[in-house]
């Protein structure tokens, strides 16, 4: 876990850069098998009815599903921006202790479509599914979302 | 505009004690004709690309629903707990401003029906739709929202 958390060095460098990310204590955790994990804790979260904060529920989900791409397009050697288009969320449940999400792509992308694109066109698109759940692997909320990765301009 | 704000003091209370509202330092500003305004600085909400984080946008919005809801029920003497349900957002520019965010009603939804469900039923749903527009009047993004509103219990 500690190796993994160390290969994450560079996002979570470029999560804590972000004020409101920083503020709400978001942390990656592990990549592995095409799945980003997120962490942050409830006490930076927590909302009038002593459970998460539902813009902090998709702050966490938004940045698991942006850390996977950013991420895996940096282990590709795609120097990328990535932006989120539009979200769908469902919040099934209140989430009364630290909030965990993961994101992988949704069923509708496929990774060897998206970089083959993003290298030939300079620009693709990715659905995203994120979750959170909790010890018992209940589902609390769960977001869909399409992202567009940019390549950068080479000056 | 100062004697709007006044009103808005127990909602602003509410928000700024759940501590990700008070990070991203989102307040209320007026609330006329069942619209409530809510702001936010950028410098608070910023991201790696120097405009607003998605989280913060999605957070900014989900107040002002939120906000609407809980102090439209507050004027009603109706004491309730609101909860969202779901959201779809729309990110179409990026924010490079302070977050302004409306939030009115859906056209789904009426004020008359949903007080008086909420007084007969003890429960009821609503609809809203939030927009952060820039300086002139374009939306930037945009949220639809369902929420539950809840009558508390009287011990």
């Amino acid at each position: 876990m500690n190796m993994v958390s160390t290969d994450l060095d560079i996002l979570n460098g470029e999560f804590s850069a972000m004020p409101p990310v920083h503020a709400m204590a978001i942390k990656a955790t592990g990549m592995q098998d095409g799945v980003l994990s997120v962490t942050a804790p409830l006490a930076n979260n927590v909302n009038d009815k002593a459970c998460a904060f539902g813009g902090s529920l998709v702050s966490v989900m938004t940045m698991a599903a942006w850390g996977l791409l950013s991420e895996s397009c940096r282990r590709k050697n795609i120097d990328a921006d990535v932006f989120i288009a539009d979200s769908q969320v469902r919040f099934l449940a209140p989430v009364f202790g630290d909030l965990q999400a993961d994101a992988r792509l949704h069923a509708d992308t496929q990774w060897e479509v998206f970089f083959q694109t993003l290298l030939n066109r300079g620009r693709a698109r990715a659905v995203t599914h994120s979750s959170i759940k909790n010890e018992h692997g209940q589902t609390l909320c769960e977001m869909t979302a399409r992202f567009a990765a940019i390549r950068k301009k080479i000056e």
